[in-house]
């Protein structure tokens, strides 16, 4: 499969399937790895074939509240990925509390602002400082909004909130009766430390199969939250908009869940190695860049980025995005979710490329 | 699974996913009959645990446009199940044209009202006449919309509009620029005449492979429109809000379409069967009610509906849906997608409940 966008790449959607033809993607945010051999097996069982529960298989719920502290199966909903969790939870708010405000960081993973306007509400933004939450903007901006959105580790940042950072929002929204979102697919891919998860009754996790289990084309996520209200309500949503999510997919993420721990901790060791081996290089070739704490995804300076990420797919089979399609002009976003001989090679096309261009990574 | 609602049963989300115990379900309308085998072969593939193209899988795309005249594999996009589907045709009538009204023939499939309200659009009724469009109201209240929802076979009516009807609201339409929303999720299932394919750039076709094939738990369905920008916007919007549909679930279905037609034919026979007992059994009983034309559902009359619901799944493990939720009071609808071994112990039942009720049933 190749299709070659027009000379204006104008967003990510350009971008998204495309492969083939010696082309090296540091687009999409996907695992190169396999996920478990484990949950092909014996597909064929007829009850998978019918409607099921909206909410989402019991036994999947069930394994999954075994995951969070004093959680119960009926905190959460499977749904088509984390992107229709996310979709969800903003229509579910609009129907609860009208068209309101929704704080959001930025950068930010490029879906967020369309989808909270489509959903009706509006958005207001707090510039990251350095790729992290400046808490001095989040306390004053989040005394007008109704939610507020956060990812940690972050898409494209690459960053992790510090554990008092997190703890601080989890208490002033608590007090101010504000909803926390905590989009948190990358939660196993964490470098540096273990992943805190903000809790409480206003919190709602998102979360996904697709990168710890490397199922993302199967579009298994689910949402978690201890207000019964709003799982109701986002079920009532859910029953017209797409009914179950696909019970063949729900029963492969149960599979998933109970392969042996250390699978997801290897595959954590191998995108160490990749982290480590993407920042020493391109801080070699001299990009500005923050080191990544989580994910897979580094953002370095890019003076030009919209000529670049348009140079570099033409000209030279590389595809990386503008950090423009996420809310930071001036940089561009590769994904490492590559194994190190294709890295090796992306970056080198880049470097031929960038010769006599050294000013553009100030 | 099982899994007693409470008392008070409001709407069909209740029922959903509700088996075993000895219960006879007449709610949900889903194929007992299985899926076809050759769906389930070798599916380890790795390809398939990737992102894919948000508009859909191009091999599904080609084959549903060998099934439309004159389509093309651009013309489609895949979706998790029909209801997606319209989901997303709303929200791009909402994005395309703001708040404008859609008009909506009642008795309804009950997701209709819900979906065009979530997408911020607002609803006209045209009440059908003895299960059929009113052709003068149709006219009447055309005008003022901007788009028509037409469900031919209709689920829950199970009648089938006639040609010169669907002939003359697609000049109408096309005449006043309306959009028809032609949902023909059950066109494979007609006992009376061939499906009639409504034409024109102004229409989108929602369809799905749940019936047709028995695949409703994998949600996979469809919407076919020749205009290129509802398509696109339709794209743009899904590309937030689930990104592409299972890989899976459309590797599944295009092998579904390779299935021989026979197949498909073979089980309308079986419908038919069905369509036949049930129609000559519940007029024997005394009710009063449509001959089905297509689909898989019978709406008779019935006072006192809302009780009859509740009692029949309380004391006699019976699921029959209130009309009241298809905007059809004083009815309750029953699917027969069921054996016939089952349809009699269900039938036995009701006449055992309605025993001293026959005036209930005018």
């Amino acid at each position: 499969m190749s299709k070659k966008p027009g000379k204006i790449i104008s967003s990510p959607t350009a971008f998204i399937g495309v492969n083939g033809n010696g082309i090296i993607s540091f687009g999409s945010g996907q695992p190169d790895l396999p996920p478990p051999k484990e949950i092909f097996k014996d597909l064929g069982r007829q009850r998978l074939f019918k409607y099921s529960l909206v909410q989402g298989d019991k036994k999947l719920r069930e394994a999954l509240a075994g995951e969070y502290p004093r959680a119960k199966a009926e905190d959460f909903v499977i749904t088509n990925g984390a992107s229709e969790a996310l979709d969800l939870v903003f229509r579910a708010i609009h129907e609860m509390h009208g068209p309101v405000k929704v704080l959001v960081c930025r950068p930010y993973y490029y879906s967020y602002p369309p989808v909270i306007e489509l959903a009706g509400l509006r958005i207001v933004y707090t510039d990251l400082k350095e790729g992290r939450i400046d808490l001095d903007d989040f306390k004053k901006k989040v005394r007008g909004v109704k939610a507020v959105l956060i990812n940690s580790p972050s898409n494209p940042t690459g960053r992790v909130e510090a554990l008092d950072t997190l703890r601080e929002i989890e208490k002033i929204t608590a007090r101010l009766g504000v909803y926390v979102i905590s989009d948190e697919v990358y939660k196993d891919l964490i470098y540096e430390r273990k992943n805190y998860l903000i809790k409480g009754k206003h919190v709602i996790t998102v979360n996904s199969f697709s990168k710890t289990y490397a199922m993302c084309g199967l579009r298994i996520g689910y949402f978690y939250s201890r207000d019964p209200k709003m799982v109701q309500k986002v079920i009532d949503i859910k029953v017209h908009t797409s009914m179950n999510t696909s019970t063949l997919g729900q029963e492969m993420a149960l599979r998933a869940m109970k392969v042996p721990r250390k699978l997801v901790l290897s595959q954590v060791a191998i995108w160490k190695e990749r982290r480590d081996f993407i920042y020493r290089e391109l801080t070699a070739m001299g990009f500005h860049l923050w080191k990544p704490e989580g994910a897979f995804y580094v953002l370095p300076k890019m003076k030009n980025s919209a000529r670049v990420v348009s140079e570099l797919f033409r000209d030279h089979g590389v595809i990386v995005y503008d950090g423009a399609w996420f809310g930071a002009p001036g940089r561009i976003r590769l994904s490492y979710a590559l194994n190190l001989p294709e890295i090796k090679e992306g970056l080198s096309r880049i470097k031929k490329y960038l010769k006599g261009k050294e000013s553009w990574l100030r």
